[in-house]
């Protein structure tokens, strides 16, 4: 362990706002809409029918934030970043850089008989992403890279949730292809998940800078 | 509260400052342009056409521009952040990193019959984004994360804005469905309550720090 | 003024950066290529055939580069930062924000009839783009923002390189109606102009922090 | 020499960070997929023949990845940094702005018999970029920028690693013309090559920072 972290949370704070600011680009002007109808009013139809569009943008959104926030918490809890440690956040920002083509792919298919397909393929990415999590986890936990004040019992916290979320992540994957709507409500489930984990994270290591 | 306002204002500015860059991506070369017809000249009418490409631009380049001075001066009146401020702060990211769609909706339809509903549209995301605002400055107040110097009337003045602003908001969402360039005048006013606002804010700290 | 300049610099650090990115986005995979001809070979064609983008994107790239540098030692002059400060510097990065798009009919007109009229639009950008530096320095100026150790010499060097090099754009603007190539030669010339102004503007405070 | 190179840094980290979140674009969703076919099911061939776009998205966000660490290592080698150096920079960041063209280039043309030609072109760009590191370091040399604990072996090492990738990146670019997919392994293989530079690098000013 040899230096600071500072360089890497900017590289990886870049990466996620990059992320969840590219995603809208995925929501396209309503091509009818564009070219007009007799006396106005076709608009809203347009703009209705982007429903899935919506949900799939709101979903990677909110995930994505509460990812940024837990990175953030994890890296409190870090004394400094070593060479493994860069490969392994990169692992990382992989998924999440990755995450607006499952997202329009799931914009583009929620209202076809894909949805299945689509919800699968973009549980799987959490999969792999919860996997990198772990990883990167691991990273930190071998290279002693852990602040002293974080207590075993933290670790042992950190490490369940994310086997549990990759289980569930499996789960959802597989629950799509018979009901694609159930497995997005299972995914989105593990957000309250991620909170509490953050906000338990950032319990331990609070005392040492307030 | 328990650390400093830092990396998420890092994050913010981030997201701030690609939401404001990938405005641009909304306006296209015009198609008949580059195909070039006789003698030359014929980009300039395409270049013309693209008028309501522009002012949708300039609106949603000038409001992020003032949001992202009224952020910062927010965030100078606070003394940290807690973990529910993350995710104020992320609902009110929301909106900004939403601003690019409702803006193409506008150039797309602002000089069609469908107008009147484009900027309904566009004038109800800053209803949302107004909504936002107050929930994150009624995060600060609860979590008692103001500056002991930031006095009771700059707190009430800035309840006030953010009131007044929804309400003009959903005045101009709603006169935009029989006047909508009165209604895009009416949302463009508010910048200078915005200005105002930023300017008192500022003024209310400016003592500590110079 | 009252405070110091790090959160502009960061906000304006990134929009530079974002805007010096998405040049690329421009540049668009030659259609024919990817459909493919017979026994391969058909690739080269359609990549020489996009030298207009090529030569927009590196136009553009070096511009932005040069002004980042510039803007760079510009805010080293600076005290401080003031509010008008902050929309004086919003005003040149719409300039900046704005640019991908005439780059973008640079490029689609480059090698077409219309090549006048683009490289017009592409110098009227930089007309603008001048006045927004100047209005820039002399928000500066007035606000008495400026170090102390910045000479008026340096002050008058800067003010009449402002006005020479908004001459410059307006005369290029014009002279590309009838010799487009050369304009654009003109436009580049201004590189070595500014490339000095930020060598001589960066001697002149770097004695106060070698 | 006259100034420490954090705004260099948070400058290029931008870039980076933008250039590896925008690959992502290039991933278009299936076409036939949205339109969907009978009774589903018709996304998963959609989605795996775009095989040569997570090949190319895979290859360039990893090399980007290590480009940045290597960068990140390099300024840790930095006194300070001057006026060539920022250019010298920014023609390093202009091959990786221009990336993702070269990238899409790859993917669109992978599985077409072009693919040769477009193996060639991905590893010119890489040649281009191998040659600006040389600058870059060159500038940093006779600049007398390097830190006085760099050894003159480090540096040596440094250089060669320089001209053997260049060397490489050639052979590639050749070779592919008849074998494609042995060109980009060999492409890839420099990454190991890029891994161990950064690792030693690190080594050689760590002592100071630990």
């Amino acid at each position: 362990m040899n230096e600071n972290p500072s360089r890497v949370e900017a590289f990886s704070d870049g990466v996620f706002a990059i992320a969840i600011t590219l995603l809208i680009l995925e929501i396209r002007v309503p091509h009818g809409a564009a070219g007009g109808g007799g006396g106005g009013g076709g608009l809203w139809p347009g703009l209705r029918a982007l429903w899935p569009s919506y949900i799939a943008f709101l979903m990677s959104f909110v995930v994505i934030l509460i990812e940024w926030v837990n990175h953030h918490e994890l890296l409190r809890m870090v004394r400094g970043v070593n060479y493994p440690f860069m490969f392994a956040n990169g692992l990382l920002l992989l998924t999440i850089t990755f995450l607006p083509f499952p997202t329009a792919v799931l914009a583009a298919n929620l209202a076809t008989p894909d949805a299945g397909a689509a919800v699968t393929f973009y549980c799987m990415t959490f999969v792999l992403n919860a996997l990198f999590w772990n990883v990167l986890f691991n990273t930190i936990v071998r290279g002693r890279l852990l602040r002293a004040e974080v207590s075993p019992d933290v670790v042992r916290n950190i490490r369940r949730t994310y086997y549990v979320s990759m289980a569930i992540y499996v789960l959802a994957a597989v629950l799509a292809f018979v009901q694609p709507a159930l497995a997005l409500l299972l995914n989105a489930s593990l957000w309250i998940v991620f909170i509490r984990l953050g906000y338990r994270s950032e319990s331990s290591v609070s005392s040492d800078r307030s």
